[in-house]
């Protein structure tokens, strides 16, 4: 079995380091990759600290992966050898169940199998993700990568393009209709670039006013310093739709007040603690606060596709692989416009 | 302007008694009915003790009024003397607001005009509602009631009725569909009868097993008895949609987690504190915490339409006025199946 050159923490209390992994031997349906660039998404620090309570140590983290096929096994008909590739979130589900006929594997009923720190389904150990130099996986779970984008934009699609993308689509958001992204750091100013590219009138919902001139860059059209109470009176029962990409606490009444008749706020984000809703917030208006999860294989594929066509790629500061600890307290400090994506050659 | 027997409450701390009230002069558009049943809702009682903070006494409660129509004013075209009618949780609205006109006059953007505690909108007053003898309001906000029904049964349909109808349509429940009622009480026997009647699979979920019985002669096909693991365990992930009638405390969590993927809960109830919803619970599996509010006035017909169609009406315990003070103790008990309805000829 081939060893692979890795970065994996071994306690939650390590910081990441060097490390050698094996990979398994190709299988007939695999494609192997060899990783060009990994994002760094939030998710890859809950789990290097182990701060779900469900990490597996040594643990590799990285599910936003862009790389070049060096291998196929026997049986791949999707991919050849020097096509661009990508791996997100999942690698394998039961292909089974309702929802993974549905398209849907990401909700698989037997449980999906993530990137890094997922049990393979044959049982022979934990999934390891993205800071490593090459990963295998089937085909059915690799993704086709435009190649004139420039890859480095490309791989954090692989997450929070598809986390942002799946909502937006799954509720039908496009022209004609108010938009607000609340939060804006990796996820949010993926939703800001996808729902304008979507038709819709997107604002930006923030507490920082050092952020207006970002969002305006990003596409957003409006503005809304939600400590101002004038802003916040005029979008009172505005927006159709709210994404909520923050996963630090916040007040969701504060939010689903913004929404009109039948409004939906999505969070994507996941704060420590629940939260709070009085009924009569969503009882006067008849509102919904919904959540969605990354996106199937498929809509994944769509999501890659739309963004090609419409040139989005995610806003990222190319870090070496040395320097992922340092990016890490950055990232904590919302200190990175909007992406850290590692450059795997630097490993 | 004629005086017209009531009963009120002149205070959070005073009993229901008898008062007198006067109505306004017929207006060209008013119709105006003599009240023959006016059922007893749980949120009488709560504006009568004030527990909402917003009572202006006296009060006079009373939302699900059937009647005769008495009088109609000269531009009146949709009732004649003589008519069985009815008037539910609104008398009025702006008409021209994008809710109005969409139908949707429970979510008038100007505030609707609620059948008592209202203010209305001519500034002459605050409306009084059907612990009275006769009640009149423009023939837009009166209902046509099919004859043939028992109209003790028909009255709770105007508003326990038409608050679970409406979310039912809504999310468009109905043939292939598993519907969870959650609460067996008015508004859960309402939502039994309308859910297996729309074509659902219905289970009444419930923590007291002598609800069992009276669940299935009310038509649902499963009774789940949330306090066994074992049952609870056979729906977790079970339900496509969760009618949640509960204005008790309860763990929206538990219930989120008998949803299936796109699974929708739909809370009518308020309960005193707000909901702990955690993040996870709706981002895993993409699930909806919705609210409802009655129904527009067109649904509202529509839902009588259907419940004269379905021979459904509300099971009641007829009661005279004087012991509306008894009902509301025994309904705070939950010692009624399933709704009192006052008979308004003992007033």
């Amino acid at each position: 079995m081939p060893s692979v050159k890795s970065y994996a923490a071994q306690s939650d209390s390590s910081p990441l380091a060097p490390w050698t992994i094996t990979r398994r031997d190709p299988k007939p349906h695999d494609v192997q990759i060899e990783i060009l660039y990994c994002g760094v998404c939030h998710s890859d620090l809950h789990f290097a600290k182990n701060e779900w309570g469900m990490t597996v140590f040594p643990v590799v983290p990285g599910h936003e992966i862009v790389g070049k096929v060096t291998a196929v096994g026997s049986h791949v008909k999707k991919f050849k050898v020097g096509d661009v590739a990508g791996v997100g979130c999942l690698v394998d589900s039961c292909k089974e169940c309702d929802n993974c006929k549905d398209g849907l594997e990401q909700y698989c009923s037997d449980g999906p199998v993530f990137s890094y720190n997922g049990q393979e389904r044959d049982g022979s150990g934990i999934t390891y993700g993205g800071y490593s130099k090459s990963i295998l996986c089937h085909e059915d779970f690799v993704l086709h990568i435009d190649d004139k984008q420039p890859l480095d934009g490309v791989a954090p699609l692989l997450c929070a393009g598809i986390t942002t993308y799946s909502p937006l689509r799954h509720w039908k958001v496009g022209k004609g209709q108010k938009v607000g992204i609340l939060g804006l750091g990796g996820l949010g100013h993926m939703g800001v670039k996808l729902a304008v590219a979507m038709g819709a009138e997107v604002t930006m919902l923030s507490h920082s006013p050092s952020k207006e001139a970002d969002a305006k860059r990003l596409g957003a059209h409006r503005f809304v310093l939600t400590s101002d109470e004038e802003q916040v009176k005029a979008v009172t029962g505005y927006f159709d739709f709210i994404l909520d990409t923050v996963s630090a606490e916040h007040e969701y009444s504060f939010y689903l007040n913004l929404l009109r008749t039948n409004g939906v706020m999505v969070c994507v984000g996941i704060p420590p603690s629940p939260a709070q809703v009085p009924a009569f917030n969503l009882i006067f208006g008849r509102k919904s606060l919904a959540g969605s999860l990354i996106g199937g294989l498929g809509e994944t594929q769509e999501m890659l596709d739309f963004c090609a066509a419409h040139n989005i790629v995610s806003d990222v500061e190319v870090i070496a692989m040395k320097d992922i600890n340092k990016a890490y307290e950055r990232m904590l400090a919302g200190d990175v416009k909007y992406r850290f994506v590692i450059d795997m050659a630097t490993l």
